[in-house]
């Protein structure tokens, strides 16, 4: 027998995993989730048909969205998660002695449970004491705050269904007002190959430069998202992520990482001339 | 009507492109050859089944192959280029017009002679009157030369098929001889994330680590091959990728360029660390 899970990364463009079983599949409020057993990815978790994270790269993407602005603020100490519903962000912030609080804004409780129950790698840390869950949108939860968050990383899906609301002006505007003088917003900024991704990208993107002074995007390379070649936003109040980069603190914390490095923390804001151009285009 | 171009990325991994047309197919002595044109990526060329160029990510491969050697060796003026039939690292070369010699060996005629009848985009150059077509085995090719060459440009498959011998230690050493004092050789140095592909690269890299003082690798995203993530070699007796980076000099050629620029080179050699990690084991 062959059992294959197929996703369409765009109308002509096929992706597709030999699983060995299809351990979980639900409908929530928001979205279908399934979770497929695997060979080449291990257990992995697909939300409406989408790859979200993977046993064999998902250190990749939890990397990036976490480790970028620690090393840029080494002060970071409330932290608000926006989505990241299966753990894997806030896995690696607990990893950070000096944070003092993380505040988890799911707006899909099923994803957290589902992620619980099977997804033991990402979801390992969601007891820690620090860690705070909410199952909310993340849209009302940030209105009105004031200066309440070091960080604020948006660990979203694409800007459809549930996810679409995190992309825009209103949002990101009151993501500033509630982050810190040195706040650091981090968001998932979609990729710039396929064409449906890269107008969100620039979509998100400009509606960020236009109210952080400071607003850049990174890549990072994830082989099971579409075109493997993807971007998060970095956007702050006052720090530049390469100008203020405190590489030797962050060194000396000793944490080991697969995938960041201070040498790839640089070179991820170097982006090709067509990803710069697609996002310097109004 | 539905057709579909299917490549196998592993056992357990498959990547489809929707098709319009199949407009060729050949067996040559080497191998078999097909062309297909598609709406995502336009005309694309497969080498037994295996994804080698197409109009809409070709630019990626062919920046990184041809302008990071270029910027860090400014006096390159003969250049031997292995494999490449498609012609797109000699349309990128031949942009040069300090370079004065281009000699091209490809093992497979009809590799170049599809690609001057159908991918008019890459093999546009083939008849810049620098230009020499060699149709020989690349590995015979550099046999018992010494010092002809400034850049050696190793533009080959995997190693299986035809490729296979453009991996071996007899061959990277005869391309040391072959090229001058600040001789640089760039080989395509495979990918670190699915096994096969890893397996490889980390072989390529440690033959070339044990000739060359100077041996690094770089890495480029191209989504339409196997994991997207690629890796190429860049090698020398004398000059460092980053700190003999001529940045100015190369800007002040005005090469317009769709990938390549001069932080995305330097960003090209900060790796992962399971790429570093992998690329340093025995």
């Amino acid at each position: 027998m062959e059992f294959w899970y197929t996703e369409d990364h765009t109308d002509e463009v096929k992706f597709s995993i030999k699983v060995d079983k299809h351990i979980y599949s639900e409908n929530s409020d928001f979205q279908r989730l399934d979770i497929f057993e695997s060979k080449e990815f291990g257990r992995f978790l697909t939300l409406d048909g989408l790859m979200m994270v993977n046993e064999k790269d998902e250190f990749i993407y939890h990397d990036m969205i976490s480790h970028v602005s620690m090393a840029v603020n080494t002060n970071i100490k409330k932290v608000l998660v926006i989505g990241g519903g299966d753990g894997g962000t806030v896995r690696e912030l607990t990893r950070y002695k000096t944070i003092e609080k993380i505040d988890m804004v799911e707006i899909d409780e099923l994803v957290v449970r589902a992620s619980q129950k099977y997804l033991h790698y990402t979801a390992c840390k969601l007891e820690d004491e620090r860690v705070n869950l909410y199952f909310e949108d993340g849209i009302e939860f940030v209105k009105g705050k004031e200066s309440e968050y070091d960080l604020i990383i948006v660990d979203s899906t694409d800007p459809i269904g549930p996810g679409e609301g995190l992309f825009t002006t209103e949002f990101y505007t009151n993501c500033y007002k509630a982050l810190s003088e040195e706040g650091i917003l981090i968001n998932q900024n979609e990729s710039a190959y396929y064409e449906t991704n890269a107008r969100e990208a620039k979509r998100a993107h400009n509606k960020i430069k236009n109210i952080f002074p400071i607003a850049m995007a990174y890549q990072y390379h994830i082989p099971t998202y579409p075109a493997g070649h993807w971007l998060f936003g970095f956007a702050s109040k006052a720090l530049h992520p390469i100008d203020d980069l405190k590489a030797e603190d962050w060194n000396s914390l000793g944490l080991k990482t697969k995938y960041y490095n201070t040498e790839l923390h640089k070179g991820a804001f170097g982006l090709p001339n067509y990803i710069k151009e697609l996002l310097e285009s109004e």
